[in-house]
């Protein structure tokens, strides 16, 4: 019997708050947590061979289609944040992203947020059914 | 019998793309519509008396708790982009607004987006009641 | 006789500072002003019909080659900013521009700054000598 | 013979271009580089114990005044860059660094740059001479 167990891809990482992303109340600025979004899709990407440059190089983009984030502590400046970003599974021609950030001193929950992306061709048609890299990169790992 | 009729709070404006928005593939990157969203509340808070400084004032902040895009199409550098921004009225002590953004050449939907802000007093405390300010707000404008 | 008056090419807008443009001390992040220095190039574009999409669709780039700011005074949510940019004459294949940033209310400057810009083509090459699309321009507003 | 010998006060890191720092034509857009540079002086900081929030904590913001970027080379997604920041001694109360970027691939320069920051005290006056704090960091470093 060939029974394959499919793993939780996950990536996390700490880093401090630059000075230039907190606001006029001295928090992290509510659109800044975009990019730190946007940075953990690119580490997640080197870990398992999935960078954006791949992506591209494949001959598609992948735009994010949606965006979802809840709030629930501000960050400051002299925050050590950890994000942490998890891979959830699907059969369709998306990319669904969970992440949770959260305080290192105290494990306060800063952000809890999802994304989907999709998959477009450079020539700008979007995918209904799986392209070839993305199901050969879940066969590579185990993902339905 | 005295009648109130509610009405809708809404604001509309265009604007253009700044090249600075784009991103690598010459559309402007996701992230950046946040921006957009902020730059409409306030646009809404000048109609309506309602502006940043003037929740401040009262001694208040209004944190975004709650943030969800649906990016439908790209906006690209040459677009005139059209923001429409509604107040959803509600009897609790947050702020809803819902957007709506659409490329003025052919009406495209860019994005529509939905934020809940609440508020919280400048030393850091979560209102769970209308802070008068905002009731009287509500009440000038006929709102529930 | 002909004697062509050269013009000043100067263009002013006042405009309000965004909150996400604040940094933590409430005051507009230093890095922000590029921002509004190409606004104020674009449209100065707008004005004298060299735009962004003019150059590019003339077949160059024009790279931002050096950048130099005086910080005098900081900007603050509340102020209204009045931006003057004034396009310097130049024979060379550059173009470069002053900017004066002041505040509406009491006049105090913010920055003075200059920037120059070089033409490079789509390939990648630097233009030593006028191109053609920016020689025609020159004449037009009879600069030198 | 009292001899002391003032060293190089000098940090250096490597970083990866972000893809939301790039602009419309694959280049890191030319106001980004105010962050690494911010990033740069944020490390000197940590490795000579002159972060933000000394200088803060000491009572005192330390604003740029002056900030001019030579721009030499164009920064791409796939570019690993390093930073290398150098403080310059000075005599009077400010501080003053130089910047160097460079392509990690071929050593190509992408930015040289120098800034320069006054002591501003939180009540909002500028400081003609060393304040204290600044002073005894210097001696610590044996400079001038």
């Amino acid at each position: 019997m060939d029974e394959k167990k499919s793993v939780v891809l996950q990536e996390e990482f700490d880093f401090q708050v630059p000075f230039y992303d907190l606001d006029g109340i001295q928090m992290v600025w509510h659109g800044n947590y975009v990019k730190y979004m946007e940075d953990a899709r690119e580490k997640f990407g080197k870990k398992y061979g999935f960078e954006y440059l791949f992506i591209f190089n494949s001959g598609y983009l992948a735009p994010v289609a949606d965006m979802h984030i809840k709030y629930r502590n501000s960050a400051r400046i002299s925050d050590v944040l950890t994000m942490k970003i998890t891979y959830i599974p699907t059969r369709s021609a998306k990319m669904v992203f969970e992440y949770l950030l959260t305080r290192k001193s105290d494990n306060a929950i800063i952000i809890e947020a999802q994304t989907t992306q999709l998959f477009v061709s450079r020539s700008g048609e979007f995918e209904v059914s799986n392209p070839d890299f993305y199901a050969d990169w879940k066969k590579r790992w185990n993902l339905i």
